[in-house]
């Protein structure tokens, strides 16, 4: 099996201007990207760090999963995205391990890049994304 | 400035033997590194993934930072550390924007990387550690 490697890590942020001049201060980083997602309700900058990216997650409205993750724990990390080779495998192992999703379907992103959640509570707390690029 | 990249991205378990196996029916990913640093009170796992890895941190006892993690908000993500080319650049840009640090001084790790975390009352909730290998 190919090395996997770490795509992405999601920190959710009360405001991703105010969020900027954090990274620009410690890593010289800036958004490469800005958009908006819908269907996860959230609007995301992308800032490149090497081969990863920081994605940061502003939530869109009361009804956003990171509205109600910054009421519940504050801002912070959110998750981690690992880039796989082969998505429907990493998922066949999940699901034997007995091992939850957040959703059953593989979803696809608005870039054409595939991807699931792996549950925190079947993740050590951790809200772990798996993702393949098209 | 020449660009970063993740370097590892710390996890706190309640059991390095329990976690694994979620990274390896996941990711299919094992263990390179595991040791104590009596100096952070913890247990330390490394588990390669791509150019940067996953560090699983347990607790060496009642007194460890991650002992009091575990209390506060369970096992979960717990820091993220991003690689750079100049730790005194970053501290001096980071220490000029008034960012505060968890401790004052540059701190050595027992493989000759050098390290320092920002605080995440200054990092929107973020432990970020930054790190120059040697």
């Amino acid at each position: 099996m190919p090395s996997p490697k770490i795509h992405h890590v999601g920190i959710a942020v009360q405001s991703i201007d105010d969020a900027l001049s954090l990274y620009d201060d410690a890593l010289g980083v800036s958004p490469t990207l800005r958009t908006e997602v819908p269907s996860e309700g959230v609007i995301v900058a992308m800032l490149p760090v090497g081969d990863s990216r920081i994605e940061l997650l502003e939530a869109t409205g009361a009804d956003s999963p990171i509205t109600r993750f910054l009421a519940r724990r504050g801002p912070g990390l959110h998750h981690i995205a690992v880039q796989v080779e082969n998505l429907e495998a990493s998922v066949e192992r999940l699901r034997a391990a007995g091992r939850r999703l957040v959703a059953d379907e593989i979803r696809l992103g608005a870039d054409g890049y595939r991807y699931v959640f792996v549950h925190p509570a079947s993740a050590g707390g951790v809200l772990l994304e798996l993702i393949q690029e098209p």
